[in-house]
């Protein structure tokens, strides 16, 4: 069994409170997930990840991405290791995305067939291809909780027409994805070889609940394409919900269109989706963002965001009175923080507000020093996690 | 009062078994003393810093380097904010050098009279000036528990009489920083305005202890020169401990020299220096060489040796069963560690070690992620740390 999808409030606005199963743990959804590109989130700790946010419950569900640690150091060697739960020392759950975003934003010199794509290595231009039997193969190697069908990314803005005929060929490679997993989908490591955790537990206090895993299995979610056309995101949805995925994702947002249409095409796609399983937006957002999707239903996100923002300067935090919405944009670097001898944000308890200051962290910001990167990120990311945690206090009451 | 230094034991090396008291708290010495450049150590958080070691103990004491903070944020600045400590929120013990090495190792078109040096700041070229007076002024604002005597260091190799020359000029300097020190050592911001402590002692629980700091002093070292000649060594020994500090350092040495002629600068330094005084030796070195300055009678040394070479990819750990010497350096990049699901060091106790691979560790450095970076440190320092106290055990003893 890959999960199961505990419902305990839903709000006349569609959001839900629930709690999300899954082998290695159990997620209180909405949810959002830092992300782990290349099995780390860049500059922070697995111990730190573990204890971030304001009930220091540490984040529940982490993700990486297949197309970069397929490249390096490889899915075999991570097979090999036990896993990305293994491999980055992460008991915790963990999803892995299909490889398909990055093979069309980030690798050169595409070239798609009905079959899959081939593509150069943004790293050293060696040659690869990915079918969706490929990414899966992949991600049962990698071993997440939770993987994605392969689908393909449609460039922004593109018409009706081009839209169509790739959310299409998404709908067969979703299919594929479905058949090439069900029947592999008992070959992941922890599930199939429970001696590779008992060898392990002796050894690190990490995994001992890890034994347990035997006869769990990896979930599959697909994902909603149709680009900014209401009609084929919902055409996409119901084609995705004949298949029967355990959740759905909606992907292909957040790429540069509108806020209004990336929420509208949220709106329609949940108006399709069961209700009853879990809902992921891919790749959102600004906190303010996350907040609203959630309330509309969403059950999991993810972005880049806060870890990015962070290593820009970019910090998030609550609003002092007089000041408006739910999170204030400030960058460190600004001159005005130089002698500011108050934390980030005076009413977050993570672990950097209740000891440095803003003028500390300008600093380090200036001197280009590394650990302002991470006290940065670990802010932000403490940021988000409280910002779903208060979310989620609202949709159960 | 600075400092107090009670010695427990003394071994027939030399080494002795001590326990330093300063403002910030006590140090169990000999000691080895992570560097802190521009008041972080750098990749490491403060927090991780408090734990490392094999006792959870921690840095007892860390270093900051007055050129740095000089130059950006600027003394005044750090003043302001209540000294290095409140600054970077390190309520532990702190050591400032001079700032002499960096202005001869780092600053441009440096111009020596018997006044001072005037250089070039290595960041953006601005002119400035230090004298023994102004590098005193600096480290009283910076606000360290030690603060040392400005000196000049002689490039390597130096003829006898340039390295005389040199030593003399140090000691003139040496002098000069007494009596400034004496007239203005009242004048650090922890010992003068205990309102600054428990104003904010409120908002942090890492400052509760420093209201007891009013009416304490930093203290100033002197520092032995005199090249790689032993002649030279002892005649700044002697000329400095005329002068009366509370505590010597010997500087100028690991400059590319053999190892033979440190041990022997520090041997003809140390029969000299009083032995009821802490006596510090600075800017080494790798793990042999520390634990064998520690057993000749050493208290003190800092060096950025296993911060900077863990941001290479080089770490230290324990021989195993065969191999010799008591620290077997590995480079963490090499192929063999690709599929190594060992921790670093089996015999270590560091957070890096009871979690991650050196499979991980290797895949991180490869994809030049900063956690890389991170974890090596962690683990280097509390290599460095560890060796310290099996030293220290051994003393005891």
């Amino acid at each position: 069994m890959g999960l199961t999808f505990e419902i305990s409030s839903t709000a006349p606005t569609g959001g839900r409170r629930a709690a999300l199963r899954i082998p290695h743990g159990t997620v209180q959804t909405p949810v959002f997930m830092p992300v782990g590109t290349a099995a780390t989130v860049k500059t922070v700790q697995q111990e730190t990840l573990e204890h971030i946010g304001q009930n220091g419950a540490g984040a529940e569900i982490i993700l990486a991405n297949t197309y970069h640690l397929y490249l390096r150091p490889g899915h075999e060697l991570i097979r090999r290791a036990g896993g990305v739960h293994r491999f980055m020392a992460w008991p915790r759950p963990l999803l892995t995305d299909s490889g398909g975003f990055q093979v069309f934003s980030l690798a050169k010199l595409r070239k798609i067939s009905d079959d899959g794509v081939e593509f150069r290595s943004h790293l050293d231009g060696s040659k690869h291809f990915f079918s969706p039997e490929h990414s899966m193969e992949v991600q049962i190697a990698l071993g997440a909780d939770i993987m994605m069908a392969f689908d393909e990314c449609v460039e922004t803005p593109a018409t009706w027409e081009r839209t169509r005929d790739s959310m299409s060929l998404t709908h067969a490679w979703a299919a594929r994805s479905r058949a090439y997993f069900e029947a592999h989908k008992d070959e992941v490591r922890w599930s199939s070889d429970s001696s590779c955790h008992s060898e392990r537990s002796e050894e690190s206090p990490h995994f001992g609940a890890l034994q347990s895993l035997t006869d769990r299995t990896q979930s599959l979610f697909g994902i909603v394409q149709g680009g900014m056309y209401p009609d084929l995101r919902r055409e996409s949805a119901e084609r995705l919900v004949e298949m029967d995925f355990e959740g759905y994702a909606i992907g292909g947002l957040a790429v540069g269109e509108p806020r209004e249409v990336t929420r509208e095409m949220i709106a329609r796609s949940l108006e399709i989706l069961p209700k009853d399983k879990p809902r992921y937006v891919m790749g959102v957002g600004y906190p303010d963002e996350i907040e609203e999707y959630a309330r509309m239903g969403v059950d999991m996100m993810d972005c880049v965001l806060p870890t990015r923002a962070a290593r820009h300067g970019l910090l998030f935090r609550a609003p002092e009175p007089g000041e408006e919405g739910t999170a204030v944009r400030m960058n460190v670097k600004r001159l005005e923080y130089a002698e500011d001898q108050r934390p980030i944000d005076p009413a977050c308890t993570c672990l950097v507000c209740r000891r440095y200051t803003r003028a500390y962290l300008r600093h380090l910001f200036v001197a280009k020093e590394p650990l302002g990167a991470t006290l940065n990120s670990i802010h932000n990311l403490s940021f988000y996690l409280d910002t779903m945690e208060r979310v989620r206090g609202e949709l159960a009451g």
